[in-house]
């Protein structure tokens, strides 16, 4: 076995791309990737085969958005293939900016290009400003703004995208703050070969995938008591097809505490003895700093001292 | 109140549009839409929305494919807004075709147009096959076919889409079967306004959304005993974001049984107890036939029998 | 079906004797009962025979001491044969002296009589201040007192009884007070045969007995998930042998709420699903007059609104 | 710490007695005691305050009996004071003869002497046979035998006892298997000071005591999730008053398997953390051989793999 690197030992960091997106915006937020090398990617599934094949050590995704949920590419490709483990989160506040190439009157726009999720995000602004705009869906928000930069001939009047990559490629904004949801926020998750876990701070996550052993009733409740006799919170719960079959899902969940932590490490011993596997993807820091609420019991030292009680009664 | 409108009186069916999509063959497989009025949207949102306004009296749209996961757009724009009930479910089996332009040979293709969802089905197929095939958004499957149909320029080469888009318009198959999950199926539903109960089968299934009342550890394992304690069965648990802030979920739960039925019924009481809210989104004949197989103590017999004991107590 | 008798209806009034004893405390406490017959009987079982027969409307008994725990023979009489129902409690707070024929010092004493439970309950004193005395039971804790008050041999010198007891058959008191537990505590029922269902009072408790469908493991916790998903609270759970097999077992329950309560409906049909037999005991309004403090969610009026809103989804 | 002493150095046996009692047919049965020294005591508590006193090692004393329950004396003297613990238990099964002197015809028969359990357990035949005897309770059932075996005055014309202790006394059998459950079973148990801690054989008990933190509505459920958790089966379940208040229980509980196995190991932390206080009483051989019947994902090896796949998580 290799020795487990340290986030110091990370040099190359890839993204989902390309640059002006609010992926950019969540590695720019990541203290230990400043001065490394940061290399776009075309999709999410790009960037973690990149990471899998070692041309790059850590990967910034997208995996949850707080208006359109769950990521399904990201959480797809964590629950397959050569296994990653998260190292790091970070929340990027989502503000979207109608842009255009300068010039063009809010009036006169009549079709509008960025990407879907973006898209389902504004679209009652839309609905008030612009209701008789057609949506042209593109590869990314940034990607929208990049071909109003290009010359010539472009399929849609105005994009929806960051602010960031309206002002990289020089475009007039029309309209600011566009988003339906002001509060919107998109958790981003820094991604690397297993061998590096992030030390216990007191306030961590903790991320894993779960395979049930059979389709059985009362199979997600079996393993939700899992989590509640130790008095662990989860945080995301998202139910994933596993692709064998209509109705065959995977859970992916993400709960409070790290691998290091007793009631964290006998909940997942519970979880591996009633599933069929349990894809451990990871203990990071929390990028709320949010510390648990241990229930009366639940608390590290109530199971430490649990132990020395049980030590004591086999000796 | 008006009185409930039967699915005779159902005369014009929306469904998401264009022609040549799977959602058009999940509406022509609805025997009780033959003959009567189709009318294609560009959006889950456009054919929800001309429900609610009365101009349409149904409208099929996508819920969940088994690869995919659940439809977010269609699970949203149900779980808010005016009601909005479910009367019927079709299973569609997905099936992909290449097509170009008559002539154009597969070495030849460069880009390939679809939309985001079926490109992430023949993924697999693109990398063994079209290595270097860059990507192209489009709104539909059915509108990359579309869009090589039509003269003069397009964005891209081919096209991913279901077999009949192809045929519609003329274009040629370059390569069947270009899924990455042979048994891949999209379940669909047919949508009315509230008023439409289908009447028991014995194979049925109930759909809601359940929004919690705090967001405490434990609130999904008290919501999912409300189920056990009675005996049914979950087929599809999603979580979606309610958007009100990070980690903030509601969920939307397919499960076996009738409202009609007395453990549904008893169930669905007991959630909304325990919920903040519980949306009700219909009864509906299972489009497998399964029958709920029901534990001991949990058949609609043993509810009565519970019952005419009970009343008798209580005599 | 006989027309149901109302408390007013009873006239005779069965306990278990002799006279002198806690029970017959409890019938005094009893206001309906006063100014009507009060019959003592030589056992539990000889009392509820009675009742059964028809000899006598109702039976004052006890089934719960604070200290020495349920009383066996009621919850055995009570869980087998025709049917009775609870329609009433009375708490007697429980003093013990200690007491002898007149004339006789406490330093003389050498054997002392009195019911096997008393003796229980004096331990600790006996121990500090009459190590060496030696043990003689007795049918109930009144006939050691009797024994005393006749002429002639006695089997023991001194008895530990009710004060009334003592006063009644002209004993001297050696002793007050000699309890182990000063604020023991029993809990006496009265019993009437089946077509009297005290009214609800807001303050009332259900007492019922379980069997099993199977001895399976997890047996028990089902039972009580039936309580807890209505927040229906128990007061008392003994298990008791069924006398089938070592290890098969009933489970005696009291609980707060009255029959004709929604959550409490609700549960008894719960239980008697799951079960193979669910014995009724009665709803009577509760001694101490506590009110259930329900959770959220679980209150009758919450019941009453969750059955209004089913009833309107089925409309 | 002094070195746990193996049950061969287990040398004064005591029992309750007197000789010709149940418990001292259970204390026979066990091998290890044969050719030591024999104690009868006058009551459970004596026979446990001289084993905590270091007067003997071991004492035989009944704990539950298949048709009258538990036996309070010995659960809650094994519940309060210096820690004691079951190394051992015993089934016995119950035969109960009705015996006189000599020359006592069964007709004339008028009073009948025997302990109170054993008289609850021949109360159907008595009905049968001699429905208007009068009972008198003594110590024992060995009691109502030896006083008929004395010369003089008795209170009583017949005893019930065990077919033993008539013999012993030189008395005459009226009446064989009198009792109203032919397959009528006691449990023993053997109990020692802490230090003595059988080895595990794959078919074992374990005893605890359990005392809640507070007396919360659904308290039970919380205790019993911690067994069904790790898929431990329980046998024996009493609520015992805490003497504290009405209402105030502590549970007294047998279960399948060894302190020593991984998941009974598991379960008792788990109600270390949620109890007040757990009191260990001790883990033994089966009297039975049964071995559990473990639900998947429970079983040791089960336990064992899951703590090598976390120790392997977090190196």
């Amino acid at each position: 076995m290799t020795p487990p690197r340290t986030p110091d030992q990370l040099h190359r960091f890839g993204y989902l791309g390309p640059r002006g997106t609010f992926t950019q915006m969540a590695l720019d937020a990541w203290d230990a990737a400043e001065g490394r090398e940061h290399l776009p990617f075309g999709s999410v599934d790009a960037a973690l085969s990149a990471l899998r094949a070692g041309d790059i050590d850590a990967a910034m995704v997208p995996i949850e958005n707080s208006v359109e949920g769950g990521v399904s590419a990201t959480l797809d490709s964590l629950a397959t293939g050569e296994p990653l483990v998260v190292i790091g989160e970070v929340l990027v506040p989502i503000t979207f900016v109608l842009c255009a190439r300068p010039g063009m009157p809010l009036a006169d726009v009549r079709t509008v290009g960025t990407h879907s999720h973006a898209w389902a995000q504004v679209r009652g602004w839309m609905g008030r400003h612009l209701p008789d705009a057609a949506y042209v869906p593109t590869l990314s928000t940034a990607a929208s703004a990049a071909a109003l930069a290009q010359p010539g001939d472009v399929m849609f009047d105005a994009g929806v995208c960051a602010p960031v990559a309206a002002r990289n490629e020089g475009l007039e904004v029309l309209a600011e703050d566009i988003g339906d949801n002001a509060s919107a926020v998109t958790r981003f998750v820094l991604v690397a070969r297993p061998g590096t876990l992030p030390e216990p701070t007191g306030a961590d996550k903790t991320t894993v995938v779960l395979f049930q052993r059979d389709d059985h009733a009362g199979g997600l409740l079996e393993l939700l008591e899992q989590f509640a006799v130790r008095g662990v919170n989860m945080t995301r719960l998202e139910s994933r097809p596993t692709g064998a079959a209509m109705g065959s899902y995977c859970f992916s969940i993400d709960f409070e505490g790290h691998v290091l932590d007793a009631r964290v490490g006998e909940t997942l011993m519970g979880l591996r003895r009633v599933c069929a596997e349990v894809r451990f993807l990871g203990s990071y820091p929390r990028a709320d700093g949010g510390r648990p609420d241990a229930r009366p019991g639940t608390a590290d030292e109530d199971f430490d001292r649990a132990r020395a009680w049980l030590d004591d009664l086999r000796a």
